[in-house]
């Protein structure tokens, strides 16, 4: 089995860094846009055999080190009562703007709602036969609740941020619910055979220290330790957050996924003897040449310099138009990459 | 004449802290939306009377201590031959994408271009007659360039970071002329009476610091050294850039705008002995009850502490659905504010 992904999460040492790719199973893969002409988002999501084909088709062209399951953060929500449609992006029937409604709101047991996250991870465990392991994830419940007042995505998401300063009590009862809801959600996943789980805090970096710490943070660190005794690695990935990678360490997930504004060996050695480091290239960096994104991903792999706890990854998910031929040269330059002082080495001998 | 704004500028000390807001001029006010039901954006920009008109309407309401003239960053790229509408955000006739779009670009004398804008500033300072400063305001070149390749206002702004990556060359012979154009721009404003300039670096926080200096940083220093023969203090706004204040102080301007991501307090103790800062109430606290609103104001002068060199401001553009009495609760607790000592020994006097 391939367990570098599982070592690294862990800071064990590795043969050599593990990489997957956020979004990996996505438009910019030709099979991908082929399947999806021929079923609807939701239907994808929520047809084990197929959400299952989309997460294998990136395995298939690339040597990833770890697959995600194909699913949607707002999926689960359902179960909290939230109706939504997606074109593509999620828009709520309800956007939820008061005490009453977040009041109103009771949580279902994820195995009723989503019971199809949880049989496409079996699957697609079967499928993998050890292969890769299995990532599970959910929305980090700041990101969540981002999405659930403003009721569509939304630059600057000004509605969550509004009720933040004006009724932070609702903002935290529903933060409260939400992360019921998803620790309940990652449970299901873990139980299912997902053998890491990451919780996405995609909107996070709107907020500053101190309110990262309370709307954010404390959430986050409540599904950490209810999903701790299962076992599993945790990643926490929050996005454009520079400003809040120390703050987000207190999260003690095993992994902190870091957007590409935080320079990552600098963020090692500051903070590697805590926690592992999941990141960072530009996603946008896809779209230079070959060598040049082979020359980027090397400067990563250099910059952490081979210490253990690091998993190559892009710095947000892979953008839809992102050439195939860059995803190759990100791989091959992971795969042929050598500590410095072991290059140099084996120059001198030759 | 009151000049605390101008001397907070030059790390003087001062009566008090001095306040003015971004897009203080703006639809937060019933007067400016009553305004803009009479006329278009456009030629609400254009005619420097209606500008003029504009610009007041907050100071009647409010002792802010600066005026900033009502403009938009994007109307000076018509000396490089860009069209576009408003709606309300810009929407470029062309987006520009390739190497010959750039080099056929010729810049046009802003005079010619933008008469208007030196004619409102000029107005505005006779109007004023001493009451406040008038600041003259640009784009900065990596934010211009953002829209101009992108074609309008997006999230992430894909189209321009994918150029810095594929043709770093091509995006650096935008920036050069975007860099000459508003040269001259801030020259106009500042020959016609502005006392002040600002340049806004809005999308300038999409970039990693290295990124940053290359593409966004350079082009300022370049602004900055060719106004400073003027002798009119010079603010930098980088906004979600909490990752890039360290760099962002080698422009050289005399003042760093902070968006709110950033803590004040502990951005001083760093730098406060280099530049000016000002700032960082996060714009959406203005959504909060006028006390929390005083309490947040009174939290920023307090980690200030009352060194020379502070401009109290959001952190970014007041939003549109702001309520008056929460910019009334902002004025009253910067007006009221004295440092600690101070107020421990009056109270103690009592």
């Amino acid at each position: 089995m391939n367990d570098r992904f599982l070592r690294a999460c862990r800071r064990q040492p590795v043969d050599r860094t593990p990489l997957w790719i956020m979004r990996q199973a996505g438009r910019y893969l030709p099979e991908y846009r082929e399947l999806r002409q021929r079923v609807d988002f939701l239907t994808l999501c929520k047809t084990p055999d197929l959400a299952v084909e989309a997460t294998l088709q990136p395995l298939r062209r690339f040597p990833f080190d770890a697959s995600i399951i194909f699913s949607d953060i707002m999926l689960p929500l359902e179960a909290l009562g939230c109706r939504m449609t997606f074109n593509p992006g999620p828009k709520l029937a309800e956007p939820v703007r008061t005490r009453a409604q977040v009041e109103a709101m009771t949580l279902r047991p994820m195995a009723e709602v989503v019971p199809y996250v949880g049989e496409a991870v079996s699957l697609l465990r079967r499928e993998l036969d050890g292969k890769t392991p299995v990532i599970g994830f959910c929305g980090a419940p700041f990101t969540l609740s981002a999405y659930l007042v403003q009721g569509e995505g939304k630059e600057g998401f000004g509605k969550v941020k509004a009720m933040l300063f004006r009724e932070p009590a609702t903002l935290e009862h529903l933060l409260d619910k939400l992360t019921m809801a998803m620790t309940d959600y990652l449970r299901l996943q873990i139980a299912a055979g997902a053998q890491a789980v990451q919780i996405f805090d995609s909107w996070a970096g709107l907020l500053a220290e101190p309110e990262f710490r309370r709307f954010a943070l404390e959430p986050v660190k409540r599904i950490v330790a209810g999903v701790r005794d299962l076992g599993v690695p945790v990643i926490y990935f929050v996005n454009a957050g520079p400003h809040l990678v120390d703050a987000a360490v207190e999260a003690e997930s095993d992994v902190l996924g870091l957007c590409w504004r935080s320079p990552i060996g600098a963020t090692f050695d500051r903070l590697g003897s805590r926690v592992a480091f999941q990141g960072n290239l530009d996603c946008h960096a896809l779209f230079a040449e070959p060598a040049e994104v082979a020359a980027r991903t090397t400067a990563i792999l250099d910059a952490v310099g081979g210490r253990p706890g690091h998993v190559m990854n892009l710095g947000h998910g892979i953008l839809p138009e992102t050439p195939i031929a860059s995803v190759e040269a990100m791989v091959s330059a992971v795969q042929s990459w050598t500590p410095r002082e072991l290059a140099a080495a084996a120059e001198e001998r030759a």
